[in-house]
């Protein structure tokens, strides 16, 4: 899709007007719903041009764009958009548009409109809709279907979304090793088009093995009597059509690909997998990774229904509610200590609240470290040593300093020497806990970016109020 | 680089099993650092095989995978993989690596190594080495170059690090517009090299203004005979040179481009960008994005010296110190409240602990929809009252069973009023923080993804402490 030069902000201008236009003006969107609306000529008028003008628009903005307004829209507005988007685009924008989008869209379309949205995609895409729209289109996608691409179409929707299946596709020219460059343009004049995102050929033997790769470059740099095998990488970069996406996304991002081949257990060519294809699952897997710290779910939006993000929120705020009351049960332990001494009930708030900053911090380090394959168990000491030192060095100054304040504030040399020393425990505990907690998710096979911020925070809570709590009792009741 | 096919599992365990030789046996670190050591002649015999072993296995690893081994080393682990690192890698590794890394390496290199070692660079990565690695070598640098190279280093240093100038290249392949395919194709055969990641050559006129783009797949699907401007695309997408590289990695996601080209405001071609740069970027973003919402500076590394995370995160925990002292003064106002129902200081940290929660899980939607330009000054007021709704919702229900659970508990039928209540208000006072906190940051022209989290928090705690202790000393104290 080309653009002007730095269209950039001027794509970025057009969707603030369509989303400013749609949300200023409910008369504007019940045009757009065809629904009954009481309006002066005059009115109607500028809703008839202002209509106009978010058509003559669209076009400009591409399939990622119309989804991201569609999710920034309320009901009402967004099915408005949807009605002025044509059936050669709304599969595009589909496929780019999240789970809640699909949901309310696809609700006002029929089967029938559906498949015929989606017929432009390509195989690999369908696919992907198919299995996931809410209705089940798949049996009505496969028997619309070229027989020979069934068979394929198949075999893709059964792979996990986090699979390599899941992300290659199926458009990709082939030539055969003994041909002369020559003959592989003629080939390609004859063809006609090449599939986007093309950057090579795949060079395969008649069972369809894999042998190598001729990059584009190399048949324009080289001289047309050349034959393929003489020029082409025969040790090409490749996937298996199981092994995970994110492994590829990263051979990606460290080799600079541009696509590559996915083949089999046996080596035959199944598909390719291309750097577009690559870039949306990096971008999606990071938003997923900070919503997952955030204790959010990776399907919810900000312009869901009230009622979807109850369900998707609960969950937290239930395992949230069960920490913070265990945490309260701990103080509870400690009522005929504090109703002796009010002054700890105000100061503990600040014994637990630092631990959990450092514990996030820690944790924060350690679930990077390991996404980059940085842990092992040789340098795990090393982490632990390392953040029980920093932890040493700002438990014994904050500690001091909180002690010393607290001593001036309750003329309690005591209450000082309990804060400070309840501050370094609970410091060390953090650090502690924040090393631990996510190499003991990893042992049981869990994502350690999912919770570990609530558990280390629970930890730090309670352990803070119990280390604090417990001092006091022991030294400051006589 | 090829690799073999599915290579990608075998170098995870070369890596692997380079950090276990060098972490787990320091006479082999003092062997590779000619260190004296006292070892038998049988373990010196294994040293040697272990340091051939390295050496072997080195060059199948990517400068970033050396360079994630390296941030994954403590000092002397790290000083001796260094040295078994050729000069014709160190450079690119050291593009790799982050700035922990760089300043331990590079205190062992003289200036004279140090310019060997990126000179096998492109040029803007050379320039952006030398202006970033803790010496000065720009001048140095700058002599080393050919003249008509020192102008363009010179530009590309004075772009900010987040502008599309600094991720541009400069090896690009123009021809002009009047030219055959056949021509296009002789004077490629006759460079003999093309520029990695090349799918498209630039069109210019003798002023080197940009007039098109004609994509390699072009040359190779139309007639020798034809000219360029019959068939090259004469609205490439293009950037301006000091647009925001941030925008420029989002279109090129949005239009699965490979390279575009870099003009400046008259026009002229000035370089270009590849998309091996924008998944750079994209990745280090990322990263970025997750440390700042964990409070943890984006410098710092799990294996940085203790001193050094000392240093950086001792802002944060002053910061925490500051809003918990803040908080517990809050608390000090009701300590007569507290002292006559200590009941009130255990169940206290409840509502505060739910409204961070809840506070944290909006803010983290909210920044996400702002990355994604989906939030206009027309849909704000919807984005407040869904947020709102949601925070209803949840505070009438686990308000409701929390104040059933502490009317049960301590038979107090008032005391659960007020805790039901108390985390009812809280709870929509995180929904309103969540939304208004980073709208805020946006204003002041902050990042809305630093800090936030620890503003939320320090809102929700006071307030929730404020509230709680608030309502329980207007309706419970007789």
């Amino acid at each position: 899709m080309p653009l002007a030069p730095s269209h950039v902000q001027q794509l970025a201008e057009v969707r603030s007007r369509i989303l400013n236009l749609l949300l200023s003006d409910k008369d504007l969107v019940d045009t757009l719903l065809e629904r009954p609306r009481r309006e002066s000529p005059a009115e109607a008028d500028i809703h008839q041009q202002q209509v106009e003008e978010i058509k003559q628009t669209l076009p400009l903005l591409h399939a990622a764009d119309i989804a991201d307004l569609l999710e920034a829209l309320p009901e009402d507005e967004r099915l408005a958009l949807w009605r002025l988007i044509g059936n050669d685009r709304r599969g595009h924008v589909l496929l780019e548009a999240s789970e809640n989008v699909w949901e309310s869209l696809i609700e006002e379309m029929s089967d029938r409109d559906l498949l015929r949205a989606i017929k432009p995609l390509d195989i690999d895409e369908q696919a992907y809709l198919a299995k996931y729209l809410s209705r089940d289109l798949t049996g009505r996608l496969l028997t619309s279907l070229d027989p020979a691409l069934r068979s394929n179409v198949l075999e893709v929707m059964d792979f996990d979304r986090d699979r390599v299946g899941r992300i290659m596709d199926f458009k990709l020219v082939t030539v055969r090793a003994d041909v002369t460059l020559a003959t592989v343009q003629r080939f390609l004049r004859r063809k006609k088009t090449i599939p986007d995102g093309t950057d090579k050929l795949f060079i395969t033997d008649k069972n369809n093995m894999l042998l190598g790769e001729l990059p584009l470059t190399d048949i324009l740099l080289n001289t047309p009597e050349k034959r393929v095998f003489e020029v082409m990488n025969n040790r090409p970069t490749s996937f298996l059509i199981d092994d995970k996406a994110e492994d590829a996304a990263g051979a990606f991002e460290r080799y600079n690909l541009i696509s590559a081949a996915v083949i089999d257990a046996r080596g035959k060519l199944m598909g390719r997998v291309t750097i577009d294809d690559v870039v949306d699952l990096v971008r999606e897997e990071n938003d997923s990774n900070i919503r997952k710290m955030g204790g959010v779910n990776p399907e919810e939006d900000v312009f869901a229904p009230i009622r979807k993000s109850v369900r998707n929120r609960w969950a937290w705020l239930a395992i949230n509610l069960c920490t913070a009351f265990v945490a309260s049960r701990v103080i509870g332990l400690f009522e005929n200590t504090i109703s002796q001494l009010v002054a700890l009930a105000t100061l503990m708030p600040i014994v637990a609240g630092i631990g959990g900053n450092t514990g996030n911090q820690t944790i924060t380090m350690i679930v990077r470290a390991m996404a980059l394959h940085q842990v092992e168990p040789a340098n795990f000491s090393f982490l632990v040593g390392r953040e029980l030192g920093v932890a040493l060095i700002n438990g014994i100054f904050w500690g001091g300093v909180m002690g010393g304040i607290t001593w001036a504030m309750y003329g309690n040399p005591e209450l000082g020497g309990v804060m400070m020393l309840a501050m370094l425990l609970n410091l060390l505990l953090a650090a502690l806990m924040g090393v631990l907690i996510p190499l003991l998710l990893i042992k049981l096979k869990r994502d350690p970016a999912v919770g570990s911020s609530v558990l280390i925070t629970a930890l730090t809570d309670t352990g803070g109020f119990f280390i604090f709590l417990g001092l006091a009792t022991i030294f400051l009741l006589h």
